[in-house]
């Protein structure tokens, strides 16, 4: 099971960063996203909207504490790993990671030095500044792999070498 | 050599996303991303900043008309690879991607029915709803792997378990 933590949400400033970072976190497989900062309704409304129509049973969840939720998933034996560009190579904790209970956090423009401390693993995707949104995939990606089926789909995309083309089930 | 293309840049209702674009090519080893849309200094100047502290020769350029660009680098014997959630999986294609010259296009959350006519692969990294963010990080690192040094770099950032380490060089 992986769930994501996006820190720091800033409503005037970010809704569509954060809206990326769901969208990510759901098609490569994330069960849950948590968001803290600002709380936005048009947020969670949006990103319900593409799961209701598209599948899974991915969720959107605001929290008010967000070191207080990662310490409760530190209790129930989630391995907590927050995405830096400050963190070490993650191809190198590939075999830590892979099919355990997993809580990755991504920052917010500004992240809590409390994340570097309560984090099993600061990790980088490359030690470049980067966007959380590409991080966030490459890491799913090479960690949890390719998605592309969700259970209750109610339109479905067939790839084309041109065009569009979407079923409804 | 590998070229981007971000299609349709709005000032008011993307800026950060059109960085978060730049910053992902840049970071996983593309040369030059061109945008079109509208023009916007204060990108090209925050991209600008970045390459100069961090190091390599990525370059931001705009473009006014970005179908003619297309069939420009066409005509330059580059392969167009346009990302989008409607195409082939990705990964089918990736023999034939390796070390080409490749321009990859992205959206836009408009994109016009043209370029996918004239791309000679529209792909995806998945076909659902996802961010060209990630989108292109995760197609880059399939394609075109790991990317951490960059020469002339001012500062260099020192992955650590803990905690930030920036070398100035």
């Amino acid at each position: 099971m992986i769930e994501v933590l996006r820190l720091n949400n800033r409503i005037g400033r970010d809704p569509r960063i954060s809206t990326h970072v769901a969208l990510t976190a759901r098609a490569f497989g994330v069960s849950r996203i948590y968001y803290s900062g600002d709380k936005d309704s048009s947020l969670e409304e949006s990103i319900n909207k593409v799961t209701k129509k598209f599948g899974g049973s991915f969720e959107i969840e605001y929290t008010k504490d967000d070191v207080k939720l990662v310490k409760e998933k530190k209790n129930k034996g989630f391995l907590i790993a927050h995405l830096t560009m400050y963190g070490k190579d993650f191809r190198k904790y590939k075999n830590k990671l892979k099919n355990k209970k997993l809580l990755i956090i991504v920052g917010g423009e500004k992240v809590e030095p409390e994340f570097y401390k309560i984090s099993d693993y600061n990790l980088s995707t490359t030690n470049q500044p980067i966007s959380e949104v590409s991080a966030l995939g490459v890491f799913l990606y090479e960690i949890h792999g390719y998605h592309n089926k969700f259970k209750n789909a109610k339109l479905v995309i067939v790839g084309k070498e041109r065009g569009k083309l979407i079923k409804k089930i």
